[in-house]
């Protein structure tokens, strides 16, 4: 607690929201897991850079349309979509 | 579309969910634009590493009983609080 009535409320709020972010980025890794089962299953490559342009794509004009920086919301998506590669090569690897 | 129905299927869930991540991480950033002019108002520093110290260790814990990696989630808030420093940091110089 800060002290400060007010920014203990806006705070109380993000820590709301970020509990909220780990819940569905928790339920986005389970059905990644399954997509890089199956693809490990299928002999698929981990990687997909097709697919990664559109989700891109996709991923700006919603930011866009929620007044969020789309440069950002870019950058945050390689951020996860690295992650989940780096998970795929672990089930990919047996792991 | 991938031409594989069941892959189809699980992308179409993780569309859904990174909707879901960009409208939220927008209500996240509106909260986070108020706590930085409220802080600029009141003449407080941007950052502020004691709350950063506790956030981690609660979005640890939550990530833990999401069955989430901690090490993934610290690394996806330090990116988020970047962001947030960068922009109370445009708020203080007047932008």
């Amino acid at each position: 607690m800060s002290g400060d009535a007010k920014l203990d409320d806006l705070r109380a709020s993000i820590d709301n929201i970020d509990a909220a972010l780990v819940a569905i980025l928790a339920e986005r890794f389970k059905i990644t897991q399954r997509v890089g089962e199956y693809k490990a299953a299928q002999g698929l490559p981990a990687a997909d850079p097709e697919r990664e342009v559109v989700q891109i794509a996709r991923l700006r004009r919603l930011a866009k349309e929620a007044n969020l920086d789309p440069e950002f919301t870019e950058k945050f998506l390689q951020f996860i979509i690295t992650e989940v590669i780096r998970l795929h090569e672990q089930i990919g690897d047996g792991a």
